[in-house]
């Protein structure tokens, strides 16, 4: 998958993450019938699938082929898609638009839309199970997703996002919870996709990217609320500020939250020099993260 | 653990598995406190903890001592905490009583009773690869585990419930739907305390056992819900028939549910007949399910 531009790379694994969702996911027609295209309609034709990028992207680093990346790639995406799910719920966010349609809830209603979440976060760790590797790396993988997901990880960073409406926090408090709402799936993505060959040392420059990466996201996403409109983000635009969230933008302002970004991104390269060209699709990824209007 | 009587070991399993939640959740006072403090709240101090003594019991089968079963009973036990606090949301069946207690989400709030059942579900997981067991059968239970919660075990099994709200369902579909939401995760506790050891023909029996005495379960409990009290229960009695939803005393009446209950107590000493001493606790455990009051 070297050599190739890194739109058609982008294309081709978004193309092959929509194809193995698809055939993982229950069909349509299987019972519980409602529940299981409630999932699909949650999962499918939709997204950026940055995750799965981000887990390709690191196998370069490794050289592991793309078949044997699917199953981590779809399963942090899974992960990814129940907290959309969940998020959008009225005792969350309250949103009804998610990914140019209406949220989970509102196509279906708000009891299928929270056993969709259950059920893909259940799917997310049987889809892990089935990646072809040895069994004490599935477990460690299983092992990270689940602390990745849990009350240290996404799930406990959505919970600090709750308690910091419409407060005044620190510039270390919001980073603290980015690093556990987002920055810790992104993490999981990067760790996954590398997989436990990789010596130490590269392992602990991967891992400075993939926590700095998680953060960049989060303060182009932040950026991105206030500059785009919602027909470009396919969700509710300025929906941050009208929540009275504290953002980067909030917090910072948007020029220095634009100087952090850069920053950011800067580190993030840093971390991934010394991979020469194994490296080269993460970079050219985390250049896109930065780049991206929606 | 044999040769003591059933009432000393199933006090001596349920205070074990209280220590050992108790542990393995996230203290109180470690951020985000609040989540950390409403999980706690869920699952700790109550509960019969049937499924963990399912899986010790079942550990017997292998002769596995105690502290090998902690691991899949704890992780059995925080799915079903976790689908508990989901299934009393207001969105789903809107319950205020549980163990005696308010529910989550009367207690803390529903956004933080939906983060609750999310964080409990990844911490199963985690949870089960902490079991002192080979890479392969850890793999395997986290599959088990994983199918029993999903939309083909449990929160497929609810979705089916919430369906059947106000239908008039055939005795096979109220069977077909509890295999799903209550069968399913009483099947994985039974088979993950019973390991990856048990010969074929023994597995077999063993799995035909699980699956009826989730059904046993369930009959059980339709039974105590027109019977009991709120009291003696700690959840709301007469819950089922107030909502209109269909259960094996309003399809079969009280009578005829009753002698299902015996024919399927009967199948389930049949399935764990060849066992001898070995199965003895199950044995005395299944007579306990029977017997309840609560």
């Amino acid at each position: 998958m070297t050599g190739i531009p890194f739109k058609t790379w982008m294309e081709h694994i978004q193309d092959r993450t929509e194809k193995a969702l698809e055939h993982l996911l229950p069909a349509h027609d299987l019972a519980p019938q409602r529940l299981h295209q409630a999932m699909r309609y949650a999962v499918l034709g939709g997204g950026k699938r940055v995750r799965p990028l981000l887990a390709h992207a690191a196998g370069d680093l490794s050289g592991a082929a793309p078949e044997q990346l699917d199953a981590s790639a779809c399963a942090v995406e899974l992960i990814h898609a129940y907290s959309l799910v969940h998020d959008d719920l009225p005792c969350m966010d309250d949103d009804v638009l998610r990914r140019g349609k209406p949220t989970c809830h509102v196509q279906y209603d708000e009891a299928t839309a929270l056993l969709v979440g259950d059920a893909l976060q259940s799917l997310a760790f049987h889809v892990l199970c089935d990646a072809p590797a040895d069994g004490a790396s599935l477990v460690q993988g299983v092992r990270l997703l689940a602390q990745a997901s849990g009350s240290r990880g996404m799930a406990g960073g959505q919970a600090m996002d709750l308690a910091g409406v419409g407060q005044q926090l620190s510039l270390e408090e919001l980073e603290f919870m980015h690093i556990h709402k987002t920055g810790a799936l992104i993490r999981a993505a990067v760790l996954l996709g590398a997989g436990t060959a990789l010596p130490d040392p590269e392992l602990a420059s991967l891992d400075h990217y993939a926590k700095r990466c998680g953060l960049l996201f989060q303060v182009v996403d932040d950026i991105l609320d206030v500059e785009a409109s919602t027909a470009t983000l396919g969700k509710t635009a300025g929906k941050d500020a009208a929540d009275n969230k504290p953002t980067y933008v909030s917090l910072l302002g948007l020029s220095r939250a634009k100087e952090l970004a850069a920053e950011l991104h800067r580190e993030c390269l840093d971390a991934l020099s010394g991979f020469g060209p194994r490296g080269e699709r993460l970079v050219q990824l985390t250049d896109f993260i930065v780049a991206r209007r929606f």
